[in-house]
């Protein structure tokens, strides 16, 4: 049984065409090829762009009460279809069944979220009398749509990283073509399917899965007013290099820590930690890859961690009791293998895991891991993560911040001063108290500062990102 | 007699430096050197950019009342020096004595307005429980200083252009480096010597003159977190492309227009539109370069306009009825009359001006001017103006929105649906009723759109540019 | 045929309970009784009160996806329901069935708004250290709910006006005691019964009619922290010198005004007048009871509005095509029918209608009415409107402004500077432009000022009076 | 030598006028009559009502800068006045030099905070086209002032707590009629006599010490539209049920707790601690009354508390070692005296302190006091603190609620959780985490709930209740 067909379009300015079959998209578990999928040319993606153009006038000037229509359809249809999402989730993306269950409840919260934003995207009155020259003068601006807008989707969460980029998109009334993700674009279909079924202006979406090659003209294209994507680090600030006049947003990866302090909780922190570390096998920007543990409980906490680590299931993510199923490629997981291997020949203690089978990398924890392996100072990206301990509080939060990443940090502390220190001190986008650096609410502002990124997400702001302040000012004589 | 010096430092790490003497300022309307600059070579630069870095730390943890210190006290030492800021305005800008007192009042509102701001710098208790699956977390977000800035000012308003990248630093607290523009470095010059009054922590601010092609780490330093230019659109749009990592705010240019409808008060309109057109020989990139006049009143406002603009003195910028002094290099004068030249062999009628002597050059009108010839679709940047006529409204916004550029548009009307469909339509930053597009207040929202830039300045809106936001998020077991 | 039962309960503490059927409530077109109703005696309301007390910390420790969760089943069942309200409303109001269904939609509109508030209550993170003595504090503050609030709702919107207490109180998380308008109780039942569905706290809801004499509770009582009514002038200032320490909010009544400036759209203003002056008999706080005209369209309009106005029908609310209905009882028929007489023998001229059978009075438009007669000063709340001219705009201005109400006034004109001045110098809650002051959506805040009321409704601006600010400040020493 | 004059005016329509010397205020320390000052009778009153009237379309109209130069220009003198206005607080109130200099600080700030407010009076576009009926609407509010204001102000904080009406009222463009508390009226003189240096519209504001009797125009006068009290909690009850339509805003009393937890840092909560206690005798609104220690460190920190309070300096405030000067009469001091020794009789444990000479009272701190004394609870308003220990914080939380007040609360722990379940129980206005309830800087917002009072001042916040919002919506046919 499956809920998925055998072959999928892809959405040019609004309607399915299936020009072709050319992208073969894999079970990710089975290796096999589960469905297949249409593939854009160049000339689509150009006439998807045009077609965007085409639409931003017309969506400008939707009122609010119909973009918040478009976006209440799709939570009702995606509650409708909740099942059949997570299933294509399973299967494209390798993801364990229960974290893809869990990722089209986010999906729906997401849309819910930003239909409610639709119709509160306000405006500003504002004084400009502050001075003699202007007096007689005043001031009103409100946020207008930024125009046509290029989106590139990860593989990771196929659904709910295309949600942040369209959700808000269609909230304030942007046009916009995506490019899903290559090697899980289902979940970006079925949405573009769903929206589909509304009568949003001609060319107001085009979903277009494409070879990178073909697809320079999501990022080179001046038509285009924004490019969001999120992916990794490499391939998104080449992006910004090469994105002309457009504004961009860029959620990129990183090598998240956490800090355990001597006064935490180790039984609670311990399935928080594991949750961070290993949930889809680790592939999300805000994995745990980090543990920084107070040498008062370093060795017990490690030793929860290792017991815990070596308990968990792997396999078939189709199955209910699966925690740990294949990276998205086995090429994914040799690279890890070496990566451990480097560190490990570099003096690091393997604690658990380490072996690998195709896609199928162990949950993994390592110890006294020299400070420039790439394990550390890269972003890992898999169910991997490493231990080390500290003494000093504020040698915790320097060691979180010795990366060139900063997307999101956790510690467990209940201790007021340190919690407002770790605030003022941690460069990063989010700092999470109690809880791994890996957790996230879709309405919190979310993003990253040095190589992990540039804006915010998180449908408010990203709504944000997506308008431009238009001011009216006017003179009485 | 003058109130300037003949010789001035650069400023490194917030001390007045002078290794040379190479940069030689003219008075812009005799052309003699009026006083020597020093100049930063790439090593100091290099130098600058490290205080910064070093600055960053100390200048965040620098109390709200202590940011707010520092700008009250170039507050009250500008107001001190009104008369000898203005005077080294009008020397090496050539600006008019009255617009260059109008400018230091502004540099003066700016500060203000951000010492006002830097004990505002709120942030947000966001709920987070808005689904069973965020049960227990709350949110708290705030902002926190982006980092080093780098600024790089144009020179057409040598204070307040550089006020509105530096003023906003030192209120959210970024260390800063500014490159200002080498034919008028002197305001920002002055602008750090009162900052050198101040306890800034070490690497603050570095203010310094450097030749272009020593320049490039303004702009492509890795260590530098935000590259805030204003300049012309060319320039800016290259540095976007090679900045790296950094965030990018442009305020670049515009060709920018004014709609005159039938029902204007064309007395009123007169004085503003010729103050729009010509104040500082049109040099402002919201200058006056397309006026769009109902045809029924067209003959009449024509003729008033032409009469207008030939009764405007012409001349040293020293004496007080002056009110066309020279532009800023006799080259862009040079290139203005060829585009008017072009212009007229392409069928377009001179109405009055048209010559030069210089950097001299008349206060010009045209109409009937093609429109793909330079002078209509290039920024002029200088005392020319282009009357054209419509009918139907709703054609003198496309007329408006017919351009690579987008910062703002003047409108004369008194119906309000006219104002509303503008302020829905014109794809500008600004939309400024009952005047010229060249109106700003120092508080409000300023950007352009398309060609004209990206990102708002206007003090809060530059503070926000200048800072990430940070999240706190906690879990409660 | 009726969707309509013959017995109701009260709702005393979540829960239905039906101890009498004392209330017996009348299709106020047909006179005779529709259902009955029970009716709260002193001690279950002190019931109610003390079961809301109990609930208060219960409900402020809600999650915020729960109270979401009220309301969007609210929501659901109101949609659901859509004929059964419209029915009841045009039964126990004696509203035209189309204006019935509005009202619903706009019952239906505003637990929307609120459902969606529910998730949005924020709170704001402020900077303290603004002077050297507040050097190491920090301030964040957040919104808690009031605690029991004491709600009284009019007969005229008997579902909306009472969805504009209950909505926003459980956005925000209060518990309260509601006391419905004795002739129009049913609207309030049935959201009681709809919340009776959900599984919120023990107390947080009571629904009881009661008669005046029994009901001083609702107002004198001091567990209850916030009393909110909407009804008569004179009964509300009255209720605001009873209630003790509570915070009050009052929406009461008018004698609403609107401009006909002598560039209005007369076929187009002519709808909305007779709209805002005759639907649902005028009994609306915001219905049209001034309209002042330009003199130049004076006569015209005056015309077109006489003969607009005859071609209302009147009768049976239940049909379709009927326009006006029955007042809210014959009493209230009688009173206007003596000021029309008044007015008329004060030197008014009748214009139109006048007559009265029963409940039943004629739409009815005056003009040359003297300004001191009670038609004028006092609020009609019915079917009357009053014609005079203009010939200044302020002096048009002036004369909305002599009243002691103030709630909302309409201007039909396109001219900007009367707009402005109009916002300016009104002395109203809120200024409709080419509408009637009858206009209402249900997010904007609304309320009036002079004798018109208190505070502001419009469900984020109610939410913000049934919180507290709660400040949180830090000391890091 | 002083600094004060023998006879001061009132302060009529912003006009210095002395019809009188009738009252006689006495230095608090000595006894003596230090200087006398004009009293208002009704008919005075009753013309600055009337000048207040006349003032409140002139204010509204003045530009912000215009309204922010009033409030720059008192920010200035303040501080040129600033030993002045210290010692006349010395001398009327018997406030500790120190403390005295502490408040003009305090004045000066409320007063930067208000000026730099007066330009920041935003409004809000907000969209109303949220469901069908509302195409083609949009809404735009801003803040009018509200009208003229009644102002009462308490002997405690003369110039502050006057401060925090003026200053608002100012701000947003507001006339008022102030009585300043007849024991100390010299403050509030003294801000009018700088503000007469200003050109306020005429009427603008009424400075007027009065009798109780005569008085009553301050509070039942419907043409002032806000009645802002600081005073007792009884006097301002009274006033709300006497006051008729305004709006009111009460600051009232309370009997204000601070928690020790085991894990505070015992010598930095002492210092905060007896500062809390014993500043200005006790008398402020939010002097630390209730000292709540948790059983783990009682003892030490009793001992520590009583030591640090027999160390106390007692006698003339003007010597600039004293910290503990007079109450502000020996009726006061009588009445803490007889509650002392009630306490005792009951069972109280008296640890130091408690004996009397005149105004004088020692800084007395109890033990063992049973719950239902007055000395517990009521307001103390005087140099008593009572001890008690908690073991369970939830318990200690529960100790703090249990009074009728709830202004502010203070808790000395490093504990997230526990701060956070105070910031969540807590039923006051504000939590200090780290330092005593007695903290205030003057831009948060402050207030109480339960008797404590109505409303929340912090200039922004006080501005917020001065002023009605005015909303504008458009109707686009």
């Amino acid at each position: 049984m499956t809920m998925l067909k055998s072959v999928y379009p892809l959405y040019l300015n609004n309607v399915a065409q299936q020009p072709n079959t050319d992208l073969a998209v894999t079970d990710k578990f089975t290796g096999e090829v589960a469905f297949r999928v249409a593939q854009a040319d160049m000339a689509t993606i150009d006439a998807a762009i045009k077609g965007a153009v085409e639409a931003a006038q017309p969506m400008a000037q939707m009122a609010s009460y119909e973009r918040q229509a478009v976006l209440t359809h799709c939570v009702t249809r995606f509650t409708e279809r909740f099942d059949e999402l997570a299933y294509a989730l399973c299967v494209e993306a390798g993801k364990p069944i229960k974290d893809s269950e869990g990722e089209v409840g986010r999906l729906i919260d997401t849309f819910r979220i930003a239909a409610e934003e639709s119709v509160r995207m306000t405006g500003e009155v504002q004084p400009l009398d502050i001075s003699a020259r202007s007096r007689g003068y005043q001031g009103i601006w409100k946020r207008v749509p930024i125009g046509p807008c290029s989106f590139i989707s990860p593989f990771n969460f196929p659904l709910n990283l295309a949600a942040h980029k369209i959700a808000p998109a269609l909230a304030v009334g942007c046009p916009f073509v995506m490019k899903p993700a290559s090697r899980t674009p289902l979940g970006a279909i079925i949405i573009g399917e769903v929206l589909a079924e509304t009568d949003l202006p001609k060319g107001a979406f085009s979903i277009l899965p494409a070879s990178r090659d073909g697809a320079d003209l999501f990022t080179t294209d001046e038509r285009l007013k924004l490019l969001s994507f999120t992916g990794s680090p490499d391939v998104g600030w080449d992006l910004k290099a090469r994105c002309g006049k457009k504004k961009v947003v860029l959620e990129l990866g990183g090598n998240a820590a956490v800090i355990v302090d001597a006064d935490a909780d180790l039984d609670d922190a311990l399935e928080r930690v594991i949750f961070g570390a290993f949930y889809q096998s680790g592939q999300s920007c805000i994995g745990v890859q980090r543990i920084i543990i107070h040498a008062d409980v370093y060795d017990r906490f490690r030793d929860m961690l290792v017991a815990r680590t070596k308990s968990l299931v792997a396999g078939d993510p189709k199955l209910r009791d699966t925690f740990i199923g294949p990276m998205i490629h086995a090429k994914e997981a040799m690279r890890l293998e070496t990566w451990v291997n480097e560190a490990v020949a570099a003096g690091a203690t393997l604690l658990c895991g380490g072996s690998r089978d195709g896609a199928m990398l162990d949950a993994t924890l390592l110890e006294d891991v020299p400070a420039d392996t790439r394990i550390v100072t890269e972003e890992a990206f898999g169910p991997i993560a490493l231990l080390s301990s500290f003494t000093d509080f504020n040698a915790a939060l320097a060691e979180v911040n010795a990366s060139k990443f900063g997307l999101q940090a956790g510690i467990f502390t209940r201790d007021l001063f340190k919690v407002l220190d770790a605030w003022d001190h941690l460069d990063v986008g989010g700092v999470v108290i109690n809880d791994v650096p890996s957790y996230r609410v879709d309405n919190m502002p979310y993003g990253g500062v040095k190589d992990s990124g540039l804006g915010r997400e998180g449908v408010r702001f990203a709504m944000e990102d997506m308008t431009e302040i238009r001011n009216l000012v006017i003179r009485r004589a």
